[in-house]
């Protein structure tokens, strides 16, 4: 089956975002095997928006569209599909009720618009915003409407659009993913660079954010068969890479700390400088994080990490803020004040100002504090440069890293 | 002027990444008042991208293409544009010459095909890579092919090509882009729909993460021209619009704050629970926020709400963690303890656990001490739903623009 994607966005082409929804399906597609040829990118313009839609269903069996289902008078993705594709929009009541229970006081009439769909179509609800999307088949083509904004698009796709393709697939995939902290993409290439030329199951490499990513990729006739022909390669690779993997299957280094430690029924506080509440509001992205994170704090300032954590002001006059020493020192406070079983500092120069020659952008040290003992690392990056934002993230990780090894490793 | 970006390369579409390089044309062209119309993405396909060169020449006067010129077999894109335009491909012994000064012993028979141009073309040196770049005209059509890679496409687009360009823009394009906290979409857009039909200038809304935006563009000959066709729309929407407008021309509530706050020399400090660091997060995302940002603290459990911010276990025992007393006096506290001007604090249950019938998820309170007064308000969210990471990101707005209108509305 071959798909093109068609995104409706004029913010999309004044350069405001990154087609991140097209990103988000072709990874999903490919992985499914469905070849995603074209990619194609027009305004909240009906009439252009009508020549992309007449162009891709010479090309494509399955079109599949982001954005423009919302109440303003720019979101015209359904009507011009409808149009090309000799669809009446009509009223499908269940949603005006639905509507109006989500929008309660705040509905509009323009609002009323989200409810009008296609005749004749499958919708797929949206549980994560206001605009329901929809799927129809028309003149030998799919077509699949989803909502623009990433955090509607993603999950409606893979929760209500998945399925409703899932009967067109000839046979089941099944993935594995392999999450890797502390080792940088080409070295991990170079290691599994063996297994990247098998077919099934493929073996795929990611890098994002610091980290790495390994995909491994099966297809049979049934979930178990997949999943079993998965399973060897999965083992081999966790042979090569060994303890730089944090896990199969996880969504992220923090989601593995918060359910490691709540496993343990052991408490974790952090103090934070550089990263200002990063490594905090990570933890807490998960659900359940009250679990296991007292809390923390950050100390942005010299008198906080004297005053609220006890760091000593002869440690910070000798060494400075940015120090092994103070690092330490803020990973032993912090569990001290809070009672947390763990503790886990980070102190350092974020950028892009604030550098010195001794002290460049990018100084940063990580302690974590356990049953007593307290180890301290500068955070090795894979890039050297002046990005606060990479930095902040990498040593949010990095600190997370160092508490998965220090508690969760044993 | 009118483009399409054709970017080559089934990376894009096999979602391994995304197309960053179209986001960064586009938003440069904009500011430069091209109009980009189309965004296409094909695969290393010389059939496919054959396609899409018929398509984007028939609608498109400047047709930019990213990847596919690098040396290996995969990269077609020099030969199918030349061919399409009725172009040879010749050697530039020029670039030959380069090539082998850059590539030293490590240049193989393929890189030479690098070297050849399309015949009458205007060089785009590439320093930051081996492939050179090149535009060329055919048939009233402007073409120019860019490397892949967005640390080589980057810095050949913005200091090659745009010069190359700027020749050919007629007019001048400014823009206004109007920031909102606190009203709806769809209520902005009853309130401006009479503005929206306008053709120059132009008004568009946008909404994004809880916030709004809308966008006044003006066309002229010169700037100053443009800039004042955008003042009198941008000062009739201030006065419709009120006090729900945070800023014109800013990037983030949190900027609006960090630079409002350092430019009166007032500090803040901050107190979470359920937003577990990301308001700390989002104020220290400002480089330079440490200018005012003393810190804060993260307490997600009773105790440390006690213990650290001095919060009465009467008032805990009576309302509850979630509770306007409790924000009320965690917020106090927090001006306490740092002796900051402002303390702010949010406490509620961000989900999509932990909802009773008394307080369902999205029961939300920020409280703001300032100058001895603390105002404390349920967080109204335009959405109500268990989406955990949009309750978070969106408290986290309600406090900043709590604390701008506290603050720095004077």
């Amino acid at each position: 089956m071959n798909c093109e994607i068609i995104s409706v966005g004029t913010e999309i082409l004044l350069g405001e975002i990154a087609n991140t929804d097209a990103q988000m399906i072709s990874q999903t597609l490919s992985e499914h095997g469905v070849n995603v040829f074209f990619h194609t990118v027009c305004g909240d313009n009906p009439q252009r928006l009508s020549e992309c839609v007449s162009v891709a269903r010479k090309r494509a069996e399955l079109i599949i569209t982001t954005g423009g289902l919302g109440p303003t008078c720019d979101d015209l993705t359904k009507e011009t599909l409808c149009k090309a594709f000799g669809k009446k929009l009509i009223e499908f009541e269940d949603e005006t009720r639905k509507l109006r229970e989500k929008m309660g006081d705040r509905m509009t009439p323009n609002n009323l618009k989200q409810a009008y769909l296609p005749e004749g179509c499958t919708v797929l609800q949206n549980d994560w915003g206001t605009a329901p999307a929809c799927a129809f088949e028309a003149d030998g083509c799919t077509v699949i409407m989803l909502p623009g904004p990433p955090r509607e698009c993603t999950p409606v796709f893979r929760l209500r659009a998945v399925p409703y393709l899932e009967n067109k697939f000839g046979g089941v995939i099944s993935s594995d993913f392999i999450k890797i902290f502390g080792m940088g993409e080409s070295q991990m290439e170079d290691k599994l660079s063996f297994l990247m030329d098998a077919a099934n199951p493929s073996v795929a490499p990611y890098a994002k954010d610091g980290e790495c990513e390994v995909r491994v990729t099966a297809r049979a006739e049934t979930a178990e068969k997949a999943k079993a022909l998965c399973a060897p390669i999965v083992e081999q690779i966790k042979g090569i890479l060994g303890d730089v993997i944090y896990g199969v299957n996880v969504s992220s280094l923090e989601e593995v700390v918060v359910r490691g430690l709540c496993e343990k029924g052991l408490t974790i506080a952090a103090a934070e400088s550089c990263t200002g509440g990063l490594l905090l509001k990570r933890l807490t992205d998960i659900p359940g994080s009250s679990g296991c994170v007292s809390g923390g704090f950050v100390t942005y300032s010299n008198e906080m990490k004297e005053n609220l954590l006890g760091v000593s002001h002869d440690t910070l006059l000798k060494h400075g803020a940015v120090s092994e020493e103070t690092a330490f020192e803020m990973a032993r406070g912090v569990c001290k004040v809070t009672g947390a079983d763990i503790g886990v500092a980070i102190t350092g120069i974020a950028g892009p100002g604030g550098g010195t020659p001794e002290k460049p952008v990018g100084t940063i040290f990580c302690a974590v504090c356990y049953k007593g003992e307290i180890k301290v690392l500068p955070c090795n990056r894979f890039r050297k440069w002046s990005d606060r934002a990479y930095n902040r993230n990498y040593a949010a990780s990095f600190a997370l890293d160092m508490v998965r090894r220090a508690a969760l490793s044993e």
